[in-house]
This record gives C-alpha cells, sequence and structure tokens, in this order.
C-alpha cells in the first residue's frame, strides 16, 4: 500500500469465502464509497465459480452510481495466491452446506431441543464449531505463511471460536471479530429513550454503551445518552412492554423479534441484554424460553428454520446471475457495517471506537484471560486496543463464564480433534437437558450426520 | 491462657449454640482426651436452659472413663460474659426452629422443587441465609468487642454464606468454617482403591487430596495414594458403580447415598464431586437428579425429611434429660471431627492439614477474591494459610461459579435487607426453574412463612 | 446545564485554586472559543482577592477578539458556593508557597541530593505530597458533600497522589488528572519521523502512542504513524543524537532538555521514556543523571531553581494587575491543553482519546490495583474508560513498580497523618541515597521547614 | 519402587554432578539414616572419576556406625543410565570451575563493585546464570527423555534462574529447588525469643515462619512463637544490636555476619530479612552495603573470596581420597538438611511443610505469575503445593520486584542465548551503578574471561 495526500492507494484485501452472496456485496458498496482508499480486492472460494461471478460483480461497483474510489476485484485460484501481500484479510465462509446446518439445528428437535439460531452454542453451534475450526486452522497456517502482518476481520460464526482458533493457531496474528448485535440494541434503547424524553435520535451511536460478555450474549453495563437516566428509562420501557414486547417491524421475519427476552433477561439481572432475542435464549435455560413453540411464540420471537436459508441461498443465487449478468444493476447502499470504517481507522485515517470480539487480556477482569469476549475498543492507527470494559456484573456473570468455560472446552476439542472432550461441553450445554446416555446419542446421530466435514476427528 | 511444658493450660473456649445436642456432645468428648489443653468452655445460647443442661453434662465428661485432661463448663446468660476472654469460638446455631426448616425444604415441594436437604443453597438455603446472615452479623460484632484476637470456628450452615458474613462485618476476623463432607469421600476413594488393588487403607487422611470449590460442592482435582493412579482406578469404580451404585451401609439411613450422582458428575466432568450426593445435587440443575421423587430413587439417595429432623431432635432432648440426670452416662467416643486438632494446631501443639472455608485470597485462582471457598490449609501455630489450590477445571467452573456469583448476590442481599436483591439470586437458582411471576410468588410465600425471623426486611 | 440544539448552555464548572495566574487563564481562553458551550466559571481560592481579580479578567475574554461564546466568572467566599450546582471542578492548587517549594527542592542540595523539578517524587515531592493530600481531602469532602456527581479535573502537583487521594477520600468520585508531558514527546516522535522519511507532521495527535506507566515517568511502548516502524526510526535518531542530545529551541529556558536522558533510557530498556528529561532523572537512581551539576549540564537538562519561579511568580502578578485594569488587553491564543476537548467529550459532544491519571483498574495488569496510573483513556458522553494498555515490560517495570510502591506507602502516610511511615518512603527513594540516621536528619529537616503546614502530623 | 509395610523399597535416585564433595557426603549420611526407605543411587558427573570415588564412599555408608538402611552407590558414564528409571533426581552442580567464579566475583572490583558471594545476582550471578542455564537445559531435556515422572531437586546457584529454566525447557517438570538460609533466620528469632522471655527453644522449626521472596532474598512477613508477639521481640532485638551486631559463633567464617544488614532492613521496612547478610546486601543499591570494604566491615559481614573456595575445594579433594581409599572412615551426622526429610514425605511417609523455590502461580499476589518464587509449601505424597503467602508488603515490594524482573529478563537472554540482552539485565543490576558505556565495557570484559562457557552465545 502507499501513503498520498489523499489518503491510501493500492491496498490490497483478501476475501476468504469470496463468493459469498450477502456480505461480499456489501463489502463492494462500502468499499465504492470509502473515497480515500483504492486497490485490489483478491476472491478466494472452494466455490471458485462463485468468486469468478463476484469479481465481475465487484468490478461493476466502479461504475456504480455514487461511487468515489476505484476497486479491482480478482478471483483467485489458491488461498496462497489470494493472501500474498495482503494488508487486509476477511473471512467470511459457510462451514459446510446448509445440508450440515439443517442437522445442526434440527436434529436435536427429535429430543425435545429447539433452538432458534444453531450457529453459536447449543448443540448446533458446537458441532458447527468441530466442523469450522479445522477449516479456520487452515486460514490461519495461511496467513502465517503468506501475510502474517495483516489485519484479519472475520465475519464466520461461530465467531467467538472462530476467533480464538486464529489466535490458538497463529498467536501473533492480528484479527478481530465484527458483530452488529449490539447496534440493534443501542437502536433500542434510542428508541426508548425518544419514548421517554421528545428527544429524537437519529443516530444509534449517539447512544454510548458499554459493552460486556461474549459474542451473540453481549451486554451493556452503562448505557448514556447526553445527562438522562438512560438505565431507568430502559427499565421503565422494559416494564412497559414486558407482556406485550415491542411491535416487529416486519411480522413476517425470522430474525426480528419483540425483545420481550431482553426484558425479561432485564428484570432477572438489572443489566441490558445486548444482542437479538433468538441468541440470548440460546444462552439461557432450555426451560426459560425454548420449551417449545408456543413458548417461543409468547416470549415474541421466532425460530429460523433452515429451509427459509436454503429458500434464501436460491434467490441470492439468482440475483448474484442477474447482477453478474447485467439484467439487474449493482447499486450502492447505506449498509450500516462497520467494517470499512474500521479498515480506514487502521490505515490511520479517522480514530473509531466499536465492538469486537479478541481475546481477553483483562478488559473483562473476571473472565479468564485468553477466551474471546466481545468489549469496545479504539481503533487508532495500525492498533485495536480493547477499551476497559469492567466486570460482568453479578448474576449475568454465571451465565457468561458458563458460555466463556463452554467456548474454552470445544476449541480445546476441537484443536485436539477429540470428540469426547467435546461430548463433554455438548452435556453440559443450558438447551442439552438430557441425561448423559441419551445426550451422548444425539451427539453422535449429529455427528454422523455431519462427518463428511468431521473426518479428522476419526483419524 | 498459659503454656506449659506440658501444653497449654487455662484455655478459654466459648461456645455460641452451647445448648446444641449434637455437636456440643462431640466437642466435649474430644476435649476430654487432649491431654495436653486445658480450661473453661463457657456456653452461650438463647435457650438459656439447654446451656445450663450441657454445663451440667459437660463437667460430667471430666470424669468420663478414658478422660486425659479437665475442662470446666459454664453456662453464659449473655454472649459478651461467654466471649470475654475468649482464645476460641465456637459458633454452631439453628438458625430458627425446624418450623422454618420446613418451610425451607418443603413449600418449594408445590411448585415442583425438590430439596434433599435445602440448607445450603436452592430456595431452603437462601431463605435460610437471609435468617442466617443478620444472627451472624451479631454474633460478629460481639466478638469484635468481646474478644478480636479469638480464633474462630463456624459448623452453621450456610457455611459459606456464615463465614462470608462474619469477614463483611468484621474483616478481621480470624475466622474458618470445618465441614466434614470431604472426608466421606476420601474414605470412597480408599475402598475403590483398596477394590481395585488389594491394598488396606484403614485411615481416610491416608488418601491426600487437593480439594477445589465452595462448601458442599468440593471437588477433588488430585486424588493420591502411594504410587498408584488413583484417578485411573477412581474411573473404573465409577465406571462399574455407575447403574448399581455402591451399596449403602444402612439402607435406611436418610443421609446415605449410593454415590450414582458423584459417578454420574465424574462422567461427566472428569473429576472427583467431593461432597454427600444430597449436597451436590441441589448444586445443579434440577432436571437432572432432583425432577422428583422417582428420579431421586434411581440415583439412589433420599431427601431428608425436616419431619425426621423434628423426631430426631425429640430423642436428641430425651437423651439429654438421660444424661443430665445421670440416666445415662457420658461416654468418650471417637468423633472423626477435626476440630481440638485444629485447636491443638493452632497453639502451636502439631501442624496439621485439612480443608477449611475461608475467604478466597487466591488459592483458587479462578474464582472472585473474597468469596468463601474450601480448600485445604496448613494450621500452624496461630495460623491458618491456604494452600494454593489451583483452578477450578472447565466444565466444573462454570457449575462452580454460578454457586459463588450466587452466593455474593445472597450476602449483599441479607447485608443490606434487600429482599428484591435476594429475589435475583432466587430466581437464578439451578432448582428454581420457574417463570419470573411465579418464582416470586414463591419466594413470597417463603418469606412469609418465616418472616418472624425477617423482620429487619421490612424496616 | 441544559442541551440545546446548539450544543450545552448553563453549564457550571467550579474551578478550585482560582485565583490562579497561570492555568486559569489558560482554560479562560480555551472556553472563549468552545462555540457550542456556554455557562458559569466560579473562582474559590484561599486569595480571595486573586480569585476576584480573574473574575474580572475573565469576564473581559467574551469581548476577546475571537471568542465565540459567553461565560459568567464569579469569585466566591466559598468553597460551597463554589461547588454547589457544578457540574466540573477543576482543581489547580498550589500547596503552600515558593517558600516550603524551597525548602523542598534545595534542601536536600546540602545532603548531595539535586532535583530538577522536586514536585513529584524524591524527597521533595514526598514532603510536598505530604502537605497537599490534607488539602485535597478536605476538597474531596466538599465535592462529597455539594456536587457528587461533578466531573473533577485536577492539574496540581504531584498528580498521581492528588488524584489518589482524591479517590481514597470519596472512592464514588469521577476524577481524573491531566497532564501534557506526553504531548511533547509525541512531538519528539514526529520530529524524529520526518527527519527519517520527508514526512510533514504537523500535528503531535497525528503520532499514536500507547502510554503506560505513573505521571511524570510514562513509557510509550508503541508509537505508529502511518506504516513506518517507528521503533526503528526513534531508535536510530536515539542512537544518532545520544551524545549531543537534540539542540534546545531555547538554550536558556529553565524547562527545556536535550533529551539525551530520554536517549539513554532507551538505549537501556528499549522503550521510549516519555516526560520530559527534569522528571524522568528524579525517577532513576540519584546516580545516574543526578549526582551533581556538571553531571546535570553534560545529560542537557537543568534543574529549575525556585528563585526562578519566585521571580516568575512576580511577573506573573504583575500581568494580573496589567490585564485586571486594561493595560493589557486579553487575548485568545491556541494553549494545546487537552482540558475543554475533554469537557467536551464529556457532554457527548465529540468522542475524544487522551492520556490521563486514574486509579489502577487492571489497564495496566503488572501494576498494583487501585494505584493511580497514566494511560489513554476514552472519552465518551459521561464517561472516561480507561483503554487497556497492557504490562510495562521488563526491565522498565522495576522502575515502575519502584515508583507505583512508593505512591501507596506515601498515600497510607499522609491519609494517616503517620511521619514514620512517611520516611520509611522517603528513605526508600531512588535519590536518597544516605543510611538511615542522615536520611531521617535529612527529613526531619525539611519537615521542620515547611512545618506551617503540616501542623496535623503532630497532633 | 516397591512399597512395603515397612516403607519403601529399590527406590532409584540419580545424583546429577554426582562427583561432589560437599552435597553428596551429607545426602549419603541422610540417606544412611532414612530407616524405611532403601534402594540405589546412581551417580553422574562430567568428572567421571570424582563420581567413581563417590560410589565408593557412598557405599562405605551401609556399615557406617548408626546406618539404618542399605542404598547402592553406582557411577554412571552417561547422563540417561543415570536417569533411566529414576525416582528422584537430585541436582548439585558447579557451572565451570572456581577460575569462572574467580571473574564472575573480582573482575567488578575494578570497578568499584563488591560482592561478597557472587553467584546468585549482581554481576557475577548474571554471567554465571547465562553459563548455568545452558547445563540446565541440558539437564532438563534428559530429565524429559528419561525419567518425566521423576521429582527433580535442585541445589545449583543461582537457584532460582535454574529452576526456572527446568520448567522453561520442560513445563511438565516436577522441580523444586531447596536452601537453608531461611533456616539461620528462624535461629536468629529462636534467639530473639530466648533472649526476651527466657523460653528454650532448641529447635529452629518450633518458629513459624512465613516466607515470602525469592531465593537468598527471601522475607518473613509474620514469624510465630506459642503466643508471643514475635514481631515486636524481633523490633526489640534489631534495635538493641543495631551497632553492635550479633556476636559471630566464629569470627573467622567467611559465611557468618552479625546480622547487622538484617537489622537495617528491618528499621527500613519492618519486615524481617530472611537469607544471610551476605546475599542480601547484593539484592540491594550497592552504596548501602557494598561501597567497599570498610563499610562492608563496618556492617559485621564478609565478601568470601574465590581464593578461600579453591583452597577448601583442595581440602575436600585430599578428604575424599582419605575417605575412599579408608584412611578416614565416614560416618554420620545430622546435617540438618531438608533433602531426606522432603524425598520421605512424597512418598507418602509422613507430610512435611518446607521453603521451596518453584514457579509462582499465585502463591505470591503482587509478583508475576511463572518467577520462581520461594514461599512454603505443603510436601504431602506425591505433590508440592505451594501454600498461599500473601502480598510482598509496601517498600519490600519494590526491591523483590527488581529481582523478579531480573529474573525474568535473565532467564529470557539465556534461553535466547541473547548477550545484548543480557547486558539490559546487567546494567539494571543495583549493584551495577556505572554508565552505560563502561557498563558494557565490564560485561565484554566478564564475558570474555568466562567465554570458554558462553560459546553457544557466539553461534
Amino acid at each position: 500500500m502507499k501513503y498520498t495526500d489523499k489518503g491510501v492507494e493500492n491496498l490490497k484485501i483478501a476475501y476468504v469465502g469470496g463468493g459469498s452472496r450477502g456480505w461480499a456485496w456489501k463489502l463492494m458498496s462500502d468499499l465504492a464509497v470509502a473515497g480515500d482508499i483504492s486497490g485490489e480486492v483478491d476472491l478466494y472460494d472452494i466455490d471458485y465459480e462463485a468468486a469468478c461471478h463476484n469479481e465481475i460483480i465487484g468490478n461493476k461497483f466502479n461504475d456504480a452510481c455514487g461511487a468515489t474510489t476505484k476497486w479491482t476485484y480478482q478471483a483467485r485460484k489458491t488461498i496462497g495466491e489470494a493472501l500474498t501481500g495482503a494488508d487486509f484479510v476477511i473471512i467470511s465462509i459457510l462451514p459446510g452446506t446448509f445440508d450440515e446446518m439443517d442437522s445442526d439445528v434440527h436434529t436435536p428437535e427429535k429430543y425435545g431441543i429447539y433452538q432458534p439460531v444453531g450457529d453459536t452454542t447449543g448443540p448446533g453451534g458446537i458441532v458447527r464449531a468441530l466442523r469450522t475450526i479445522p477449516m479456520i486452522e487452515v486460514i490461519a497456517r495461511a496467513i502465517r505463511e503468506y501475510c502474517p502482518k495483516a489485519w484479519v476481520i472475520n465475519y464466520t460464526n461461530p465467531m467467538a471460536l472462530c476467533i480464538k482458533s486464529l489466535y490458538d493457531t497463529f498467536p501473533e496474528i492480528k484479527a478481530f471479530g465484527c458483530c452488529h448485535e449490539v447496534f440493534a440494541v443501542q437502536e433500542l434503547i434510542a428508541k426508548a429513550v425518544c419514548e421517554a424524553t421528545g428527544e429524537q435520535i437519529t443516530e444509534r451511536k449517539a447512544v454510548k454503551a458499554n459493552v460486556v460478555g461474549v459474542n451473540h450474549f453481549t451486554w451493556i453495563t452503562d448505557a448514556r445518552y447526553r445527562n438522562y437516566d438512560v438505565n431507568k428509562i430502559y427499565a421503565d420501557f422494559a416494564e412497559k412492554y414486558y407482556y406485550s414486547g415491542v411491535e416487529k417491524k416486519n411480522p413476517d421475519s425470522v430474525f426480528e423479534s419483540a425483545h420481550r427476552v431482553k426484558f425479561d433477561l432485564f428484570k432477572r439481572y438489572g443489566v441490558i441484554a445486548a444482542a437479538g432475542d433468538r441468541h440470548l435464549a440460546e444462552f439461557c435455560e432450555g426451560s426459560w424460553y425454548l420449551k417449545n413453540d408456543e413458548q417461543i411464540k409468547d416470549w415474541g420471537f421466532v425460530r429460523t428454520p433452515v429451509s427459509w436459508r436454503k429458500e434464501d441461498l436460491k434467490e441470492r443465487q439468482a440475483r448474484s446471475e442477474r447482477l453478474r449478468t447485467g439484467k439487474e444493476a449493482v447499486t450502492i447502499q447505506e449498509t450500516g457495517e462497520d467494517g470499512v470504517r474500521q479498515i480506514r481507522a487502521l490505515l490511520g485515517l479517522g480514530d473509531c471506537t466499536t465492538n469486537v470480539n479478541i481475546p481477553n487480556m483483562g478488559q473483562i477482569p473476571n473472565l479468564p484471560l485468553g477466551i474471546v469476549v466481545e468489549t469496545n475498543a479504539a481503533f487508532r492507527d495500525n492498533s485495536v486496543d480493547p477499551i476497559f470494559a469492567g466486570p460482568v456484573p453479578d448474576g449475568v456473570w454465571q451465565l457468561v463464564s458458563r458460555a466463556a468455560d463452554a467456548q474454552s472446552m470445544v476449541a480445546k476439542a476441537a484443536r485436539e480433534r477429540n470428540l469426547d472432550l467435546a461430548f463433554k461441553a455438548f452435556a453440559n450445554d443450558p438447551l442439552v437437558n438430557l441425561d448423559l446416555p441419551t445426550a451422548r446419542q444425539l451427539f453422535d446421530e449429529m455427528v454422523e450426520n455431519t462427518k463428511k466435514y468431521l473426518s479428522e476427528y476419526f483419524e
């Protein structure tokens, strides 16, 4: 890369999972309007054809209405070619296919275990981690070989375990993970403040929040807006909407919730849970929010069926085809993602503060060191420094430490390709409320269903 | 007190709860054969008559067959008289009566919550703590006033919370708590070793154990006997008796178990749980071992009904009468308790190492500082120094940290006489698997039942 | 205060030490151009007349050329009046007079101990702390009484001990200390980069620095500018100017140095010392840089004589008179101070990151908790959150831990008004290279010289 | 080894440095009276002939008057033969010859640096460490290969750095280091108690002590004997003998001291320094006790000249010859060493508590983890568990942390064979009060003098 008066040019970004039909297009859009930086984006994907399609689509963004800079997109056949010389690496892969995810999410239902997402924790998240971590290790070793000084941004789930595996494999890596779940809660808080005070808050970033926890199970211990008592405002809001929930924008959404789980957790602990209800529920006792579909419905959220994801993929594939062939024009849109803002900050082009996933060095003093946690961090010229977030509050602490402990056990089990250890974490999961022999039966069934991606565990 | 060539004379021991018809007699027996120490035992009890009876009984021990030293027992009307000049203080009280305990243990059954003991954790343990801690505070303040340098030995449950309250109230106190639950597990390990190797182990202390955890939820991370692989031996033993359990000595006992919970926990975590099954079960998810009486029976332990305790008390009262009037002779017996051995070590009359409950100063590095934990400690001439016990192992850690977190919350709630905060801990308990409004209903009912002892919470 | 579309109005700032003829005028200048905030500044000083003069001078700033907002200055007879309703409190006092400082700095010279500043550490800093801390305690108690939620900014030295005393006295205080010593080192690094690369760096903030240490003995463990290897550049720069030093801007300055101490420390430890050489030398063995005036001259810095300060004060008094009477016009100038930027950030009017002095919560994991340390912190809407700074590097660690240990001992000695304990810290100071009886003689002499302000130690 | 009713037989002990003409004979004597254990001692030494001589001498102990058990001594040509099958390994080597030690101790004198011992810290200790650590690494790797489960007892100096190197090289090693410096201070305290109270204390172990620090710079934070206020007694004792010192038993001893350094340190910090004055002085500023021989004499201790050691070696060689040839009979004597007692405890034949050197796991919470520290530990059946010792007290802390920091730097420098890093530690040593270029000159000279053993640093 090369610094100029204007900014930075000749930047090289490597995108692992570059055949993506979602995140990749958002990045293209954001890069197209990042006026002061330009360069090359190398796309690597095990589906080389998909990467080639994105090469074509990406290059079209240079001519899109509103584009302020130029980027050259290039599909690469090997990860080595993609990574060589990279200043930044983006990792956004689907570990396995939606068939494996189908097993992750839906096999446990036979045993009375319901997962709204199934990609982070719970039986689904654990088995997903088992097949993802070996892939991440391959990527981490390639980064060590081809671009050890590059900044690495991961979007793959299970987020915390992917970041942990990157650091376990290559301890000097400069990696972090981004997730926008907290943003939506800042918006909810803004809504509460507006409702209570009549203020107009148009930007979620205007609500300052101190974040502690692990990815998808983060908590806001201090929310601030001007000199209001935001905690009190939120408490009243939670009370008011405790039973009714907050009306969803789109009643048919398979992602949105009425925030009732959030309000229940607030009443239990006095702390604002800061992720989507679908994720939050998966970290709690199964009997609290996930006993059955009726209970789930009562709590105002939905389980996202994998069949929906399969349908959605087909639509995105069709759209990819339209974009590639020009039947649909590429368009630049506000994505709300922080990725490009972070890249710019790491280049020294404007400090920023946002929540990230990195190993705990003490930013959360009552969680184990080395566990990947989510807190705010300062992005300033080639550095991501966690902001001291303070301890996880009493009550919440034991929920989060359970998740931290599971992270540690699953990471070790995957690193050592040890299914028996993985099962210990599995049996210990709050959703797996089964006696040991039955739990083992479910575990074995899920492993069998996805064994195509678990061969290293049987060597 | 006064050191002599022989040992120590003119020692003064104050016994708070000195009307006791159990522990007190054991202590009398042990003191009678503690050849090199002698002095006075002052008995204080809110039931002054009971203390007077024990004065009579205690003094009879001086003439019992086998007595090797003399002690003067004296009932005292005020705690100040009892404590003044004391070198040692023993606290062994019943907080409230068995009527309150009846509510603690049995009220939750209406909500499907079954507790085998109900004095440590779970809804019963929490409510018991709420009424016990204000009493302990009174005692701690009296110790600060009358004998601030005395060593204080507590036997009252909930053990951890009583010790915590003693230190919270008077931080310079020299207090520790003793419990023999670990001893029985050393015996079980000895049995496993004998069965596997043909060795004859007659003394549980010959099995060395590293202990970590909180009272009644302790774990042995390293058991050793000679150069055997004791962990492997125990694993085989747990496997062999996983379904059948180990035969109970007394099938009708309301305390004994078949150790199946211990074996299940070993299979789950690979670590030896070191307390009675009745206690262990109360710290786990209610659905694991305590769903209903059938499940409890399957796991090979029993719930101790409070009616049994009431009957037992009557028998002990009758025996007290017999002992006092001489219809039954006092007899010296091997009690297996460590108390007098500890007193002698603190006087410099022989070092000893045993497990105790004291605040965490770092002996368990992955539990919060200040939480009362149970580990081994070295007793050496006026000092109790914890032995570094190492971290609670992964898997077990989240169970123990949940208990530690609850300890912190209940201690704070009681200290601040704050029922709303107490309810937060209550709703968070692994046995209280109820939605918030129902949990509150149960909590309020239990508070109402025992409000005679909770008046300070309503001021 | 009141939020408006434009910013905040009706803000109240209390200035303790408001008769100041230095800092106060800088603040007035900075406030006058802080366009989006306005309100009232209450001036309190034990020299009420000086405060009255500053009231007059301050109000003149409203009409100065370039002023963009209005502030009402008001002298107050009592600290209570000044603090009541304050949103911000500024503390900038001179503890005692320059006669006391004369003793602090120059008495030790009779014993061969030379101090370039004498207000932070060393014999002078310690005795200054003994008389300052009781004054700070009075202020802290007043803040607790009159404006417990105000943000408190301290500029008084010894900085670390003042902040520590504020927190020791009123643990819930929201206080921090600001110091610009690090800024000058960022400028020096910028100079090194410019010299090595030809880049033009006009703003010291463009050099990003990770700061660890204690006030006036801070270290930069990571300096960054774009993608240069700034540490290597600085190493070469230190080597090049090791013997010659960097030419001073003003050869007659009693503050400026040739940075040779900084370069020597860099060669010793490989870390950039980030304070003025006069301060740095005081934290090291006396024989390294402060053996005598010749050695001091060789190292390229100067001792600031208190006689100079007395002269300078006279000049500032004269200027105050001119400003008050209008013989000299008040003028707005760029001060380079961060204070108003921080106030605006705390009001939510733009985040900022800068180095501050606050108690260690873990931002420097290898220094004791509770010790006041200096690191970067994020200022964001009513919060100052330390950025995790990482451990003090090996080698430097023992120097800084010596200073931290001294801080702890002096704070305790002052809090307890205990001269014997203070002497323990004194005898332990790296500059006090005397045998114990001689050290005590010096200590007693310095205490005698300043006893007017130490009466509480003799009660 | 094999457990029997009586104890353990067929034990195998490997002695690295088994040609020793000091420690080895003490061990032989202690083993000969360790009635319940027996077996084989394999002697390995780079001086094979010396090992052969000790084989002959050792076997003679079986017939010595008072021997209660039998041991077979056997010289081995390779370390592998010696270690194979070993249950215990003893390491007691002289790194280099006394010619190298001559340079370590006496070269710095040319620069005004005087070292009473020169084998632990200071310029001599650092250079000694540089040549010792590569030797220790060889031993550690051999232990990993031939007897990874053996217990390893080190007596080689620099103790802390040897233990650190053992763990750095083979983290699973079961090693600890023993040193009797603390014992002599327990005796001194006993003397003070006897003098103050008329008590007769015949056994130093009757004085209980809590030990914190690093080897040869240990501190007793709590000394206890019965219910006396031992700290007060010691304070009076230190005051009384502050100027005169305590009379030496043997005025011509090159080891003994008048304890004046200990008393001065007590007055400085209020804590009992617990090592010989010759060692203590080396950890303090050179100007305190080691300015020149006159000052050393004033403080009542002596420097041990290496010429004395050379003479002493000759005498021991002559004695070895006499013992080997039977001109002098071997005799069993009370050695006061703890080694065999520890071996027995590790076999489960009687618990013991003593001070040992092992890595810090938290037993001293305010020193870095992983640094080798000295505290008490419980030896119980195949385990050495540190007793929680608490923090190093204020004041002393900065002295000990300086030593800990140096340990960390020297260990790293030796591990990486990096002389420049070693020099950073060297220049930082409290005795090396030289400017950087002069310090480097001394360092280079000392390295040159001993380069025969430093060849790996030049590869």
